[in-house]
């Protein structure tokens, strides 16, 4: 099995240089660590808890600096996009497109997606059970496009809490498509600060390395160099000079998980 | 407090004679027993849980069995929407727009839908809580529309299981806005037949009797004459033979709880 | 069917004045709405959240307290029991052994309450479903006593937190059985409180009527005329003062419901 | 660090040579890894589904297998208790005494087994949030013994489903007490079969492994050398002769762990 793919990057994009500081530090972090890496940036926030929770930078200004960062750094990048219309124009620019797990069935846009051909990572929403994905995956797969990515980013566990299933990682695998541990929103705690979600930020490496020992393809960290000042999900994202040390420690985890696959 | 307002009719628009059919049976019905009457119809079902479900009659001929029905019967009507776009478009014929449940927190759909000036019906998302409802609602508000109803349709507990907490009906109406009993969907059972959702038909009329003797404003159930072979959520909707027993039965609850409002 | 069965009293027994004080009150009130009435207390409290919280007036001094309320009162008496060995001298004067919800599946336990000939009230576990009952009817039944109350108490969702799920009543219901709702401790917050649970009390009349609309045969409260300042489960009992328009008000929907029943 | 401590054994004890048999051969197992052992069996299974479900050999039989596992392997061994009667004479022979996850709270279990001296292994219950076990390590603590271990076997998740939430295990460590993750009961699917449990054996390396790479002190598995047929638990214990490999790479990922040890 290939290294680990860390998709990271902060939650929404700020500006070009701020994009472009990030996806550099953390490439590094990824050719020192043997990571592979996707950059991921967010142009628009669809569902903030709030009206007033910022939204974001906007379409165009959000596929500009995602041109800069693939220009520069010649990583692929990954954002979410949450109508029809925004499929094909995204897809012009950005590797892998993202499904927000609320709208994970929504047909039009898993069809829209599906065919521009880009790769598509879906979240599990938090209300499916992991043996509903397949589901899912019909919608993309019977679209004609078979470049998917299954992300676990946690179930609805009472009121304002997630639980992250471990037993949901294998079972996601078995549909052969690769499966990633969304560590940022899996400690998210929605709707938990009133206003805005709370979040656990001491939590998500706890998931991340919980979720890499099981071998799975990929792992999800938003990151901020202060994220108590981040525009959105500050609450769970990890401090960018914590990731050097974070991948570094997943990465041996990966090396060891990737030699002794699990067998169910 | 007025009487309740009883929003039904078959899951999906199927035809003119059909949505009079099952209109005109259930207007009877509450003209009979007591009960306001809003008449309920989908025109595309977004979110099937597989992409070969029938998805509707689409926006078009949807609109024209809506109008049918307001000209024959004089009731309001009311649609679920999907998209920004659909929204004025929908709102010169429909009373009430629903905002499903899973995009209970997509802003744009509901600024959208807040602005055309129509009743908003929003259908809280199986991972919300009660108390998170007023950050939804201040999205509606915000963009100067304060005709709002508010839907309990069921909690995510465990997968494939939905349950209704009864304590969430007073909670939302504390926010002022009249409160919606979903009796249909907090009985589904999402995913629990494979490529479609499975449901507890028999328990509807539990959670409808449950919830109206706590004095809300409305109660939702559909209904079809042939549930069985409905296109969609057969196994959760009432046979319309039973709707008139049902319906009056509710009636006396809701003259009781009426008269004799909780006070918590 | 018979009139609702209020089973009611303090959470902890205190002594028999105080005993005597609360059952003559809900007495009265019973007779004046046509309620039957079993008076409930605790001798001990075996579960405490913390190892300070007041344990109760012990198993010879509650026995007495319950004998004085029998005599004067001539109303049946229900207590909770922990240990085998309780059973049977418990059972001397109590009409109704109750077993607690963490104990609902101690095989041995339920043998001894089953074998001394008194009626048996089950709480459902919280980590139970409805359909798991009957496992637990089977060894009180198999045990040769076939007194048995059902009662729905509250199911975990998430962490400190419970739901009560309607549906469980009629589902229990269908076992033949009478059916409780216990509407002081589903509203119960478990360990809420850091070394005490918390409560809402104000939602304990609502799952009272949502319960009593549906036709069972008992409901269960806890009344205390000072909560804030009693020994345990302050937080969602009802002041006794509120007792009367309580009682008063579920009596009109159990006789609605009695004479209308639920068909599933 | 010390490395992982591995407790294991059948689910319940059967005879002397069918216990010895087991023994031997996990001790081998641990021997040639390098973790420790602590056997594990039980003597009466007190809260099966039914009661028609084997109890077990008794408590007399079972300490004598327990004092031959004793003497001819030499290493500590573990019991289940659920009486404070049986506290006493069972830790004349036995190393580590479990609470048994639905009496967690039971305080004075706790409090006798406590006074013995022994070691106490409680579970947390699947109606307990992690937070919620300071207050019962306060009872043993409180009544003189700190030998304790805290074990992770799930949380209930909506109905006959258990979810084992990662962060739970570093939660408690928080305490500085050993946490034990019980990979066989974790998995576990309480009342799924009607009148007994059901189980998901295959997801019980998962969660040994995602808690292993966590750092923590030890892992529970129950083994027998032919499942389908053992008295209980069948459906989630692992074949004896799949223990070797397991616990060889649970070993690769402890001692990564414990090099590695996460920072929160």
């Amino acid at each position: 099995d290939e290294a680990l793919t860390l998709i990271a990057g902060p939650c929404q994009l700020e500006s070009r240089d701020h994009a472009l500081m990030i996806a550099t530090r953390v490439q590094e972090i990824c050719a020192r660590t043997g990571a592979q890496f996707i950059f991921k940036g967010s142009f628009d926030k669809a569902n903030r808890t709030s009206l007033s929770g910022k939204r974001g930078v906007g379409i165009d200004e959000g596929l500009r600096i995602m041109e800069a960062v693939k220009a520069e750094l010649g990583c692929p990048v990954l954002t979410d996009i949450h109508t029809e219309e925004q499929c094909a124009t995204v897809a012009d620019t950005i590797d892998v497109l993202q499904i927000p797990a609320f709208l994970c069935r929504q047909t039009d846009l898993l069809v829209a997606a599906a065919k521009t051909g880009a790769a598509i990572n879906v979240k599990k929403g938090q209300f499916l059970a992991p043996w509903d994905m397949p589901n899912v995956i019909d919608k993309i797969t019977g679209s004609g496009n078979d470049r998917i990515l299954l992300t676990e980013r946690g179930t609805s566990f009472g009121y304002n809490t997630l639980v992250a299933d471990m037993r949901s990682l294998p079972q996601m695998a078995a549909s052969g498509f690769p499966v990633v541990m969304d560590a940022t929103h899996s400690v998210q705690q929605p709707g938990g600060q009133g206003g805005s979600s709370g979040g656990q930020r001491e939590f998500a490496p706890v998931m991340a390395r919980a979720a890499v020992s099981l071998g799975i393809a990929s792992v999800f960290i938003e990151t901020h160099e202060d994220p108590d000042n981040a525009p959105s999900d500050g609450p769970n994202m990890i401090p960018l000079d914590r990731m050097d040390a974070l991948v570094g420690s997943l990465m041996q985890f990966d090396t060891l998980a990737k030699a002794d696959p699990l067998r169910l």
